[in-house]
């Protein structure tokens, strides 16, 4: 059977704060997962690290206070460590859900770095959250180390660049690994980012948008399509407010028109939207689709979500 | 043209302590690396993380006293970050090395996780360093939190158990990128130990000793070489004494007969004796070298370093 590849984009709310929370919230996007695999898909799976890197740089600060040798781990070491443990993790809950229902399909997580611009103008507008949530005074302290904080409705936050990835260095061990059939978790946290000097891969102190990663992920593997499993059914205009208007399939050239006029929000739906429109664009017969964790077979039949095709229906 | 699939082991040497000094460090190791590709061979590599993980596991302890929510992360966690972490600058050292010499060959990290008994009795005899050197009042302390210390010429260390390798549970990700011809970096510490409870993987309070993975790695991709780069141009009877006698080659049955009269010591070289016995003698014309990083590829052509073979030469 040749399965449809299908880049899968999980959430924040996917894994949780804690290790143990973790380890039992995956089991939720692994049997996402085996019902996208039961249905004739090969996922390729990627990730938000947003809160896991926040506590690696925490951790490898408060280690650095230890032991005078060591100064402050970069950000792109944080990240490796945070695809590392958010991996293991994942491929475990799906290898473990995958067995139970009787299927034997390898799962594997590969380091990936992804390609940024040093004149991405994102390294001057952090925007991106990481780590958990802070009182005002720990916002007070973090920022008088030099780092971006941002007050959200719940509290403080740390806040680093978000540019957007160029290329994934790591593609053709992804590739060979769907060749061979088998589960793959890459670009996990968005991709490690880094900036190419002639033949040197140098570790950017920023972090990715994983939305726009599994979008450059979907379009070099060529999926047929790409979802991002989040926190709500579909998308909707007007969102909280009395005349919130549902999605349910809305072409390329109509999202566009959204975001230009501003209908999505920043830290939320946008990447996600903008993240669809650049995929399906750049291929033919593409679909995006934006829905819950639980919905995702429903929303790829078309039942719920929203879905974005290139052409009108 | 078909490469000859060899398993390379770095030990703690290859990396160092610090995060430049790694990134420094692995330099070499790539450059090794790059001298085998251009020898014709495939190389797959894996890593001691004793430094690296015990230095997270640290890091991770010091986070969980900030924030109440968190317990200490455990071993099998830090494993898969050390993993992340050194993968990602031995990568791209490689990467970097290869590309200097005009040879692009695309090399990854694989998050292993290995097989462990539960009924291993390393579980009760905890013998492996992890960490950093400590003093004997920082011995101490860790000693009062339950874990096990040992006093070495040096100083202090932890240690933990070293149970042996059964499986390797990402082996057909590995087999998947050598037969697409791509450099693996696989098993990094010795792979993360776990326990199968049904459908289920439980990361073990453990580390397993990288050059038994290293042989197993070997044994499960049907390798040609196994070759330990350590700290040792060649392995040594009497060793450090005026009666000092290096080996050039051995056979596996001469090499046994030098493990049951004790000539190799636990923490160093019996290890990976015993590793390259039960490489050599699992398979035909196989060999396992042991010899000094700089000296790989006279080592393979048997000019240096300690060969090991099934049958007499």
């Amino acid at each position: 059977m040749e399965r449809k590849k299908i880049v899968v984009a999980l959430g924040r709310s996917a894994f949780g704060e804690t290790f143990p929370e973790q380890r039992i919230n995956v089991k939720r996007a692994a049997n996402t997962i085996a019902d996208l695999v039961e249905s004739g898909y090969l996922p390729v799976i990627t990730h938000s690290n947003g809160q896991q890197i926040g506590m690696v740089h925490t951790a490898m600060r408060e280690f650095s206070k230890l032991d005078p040798k060591y100064t402050v781990a970069p950000m792109s070491l944080c990240g490796a460590m945070s695809q590392g443990y958010i991996g293991y993790d994942l491929q475990n809950a799906i290898r473990t859900e995958l067995l139970n229902r009787g299927i034997y399909l390898p799962v594997s997580t590969i380091i990936t770095q992804v390609k940024v611009d040093p004149f991405d103008k994102a390294f001057s507008h952090p925007s991106k959250i990481i780590g958990r949530k802070m009182t005002k005074e720990e916002a007070s302290i973090e920022e008088k180390k030099g780092n971006y904080v941002v007050e959200k409705e719940d509290g403080w936050y740390r806040i680093v660049a978000a540019p957007k990835p160029l290329d994934i260095y790591e593609i053709d061990a992804v590739k060979a690994l769907l060749h061979a059939e088998q589960i793959v978790i890459a670009g996990g946290g968005g991709g490690i980012p880094v900036l190419e000097q002639a033949t040197i891969l140098k570790g950017a102190s920023a972090v990715i948008e994983k939305d726009w990663t599994a979008a450059r992920l979907a379009e070099l593997i060529d999926a047929e399509v790409l979802i991002f499993l989040t926190g709500v059914k579909k998308v909707s205009l007007y969102y909280g407010t009395s005349e919130q208007k549902e999605l349910d399939t809305i072409t390329a050239t109509q999202a566009e028109t959204y975001i230009k006029e501003g209908y999505f929000s920043k830290g939320a739906m946008l990447p996600k939207i903008e993240a669809a429109v650049s995929f399906v664009t750049a291929g033919k017969n593409r679909k995006a689709v934006i829905t819950k964790m639980e919905h995702a077979i429903d929303g790829l039949m078309g039942q719920t979500g929203t879905t974005i095709v290139t052409k009108g229906v």
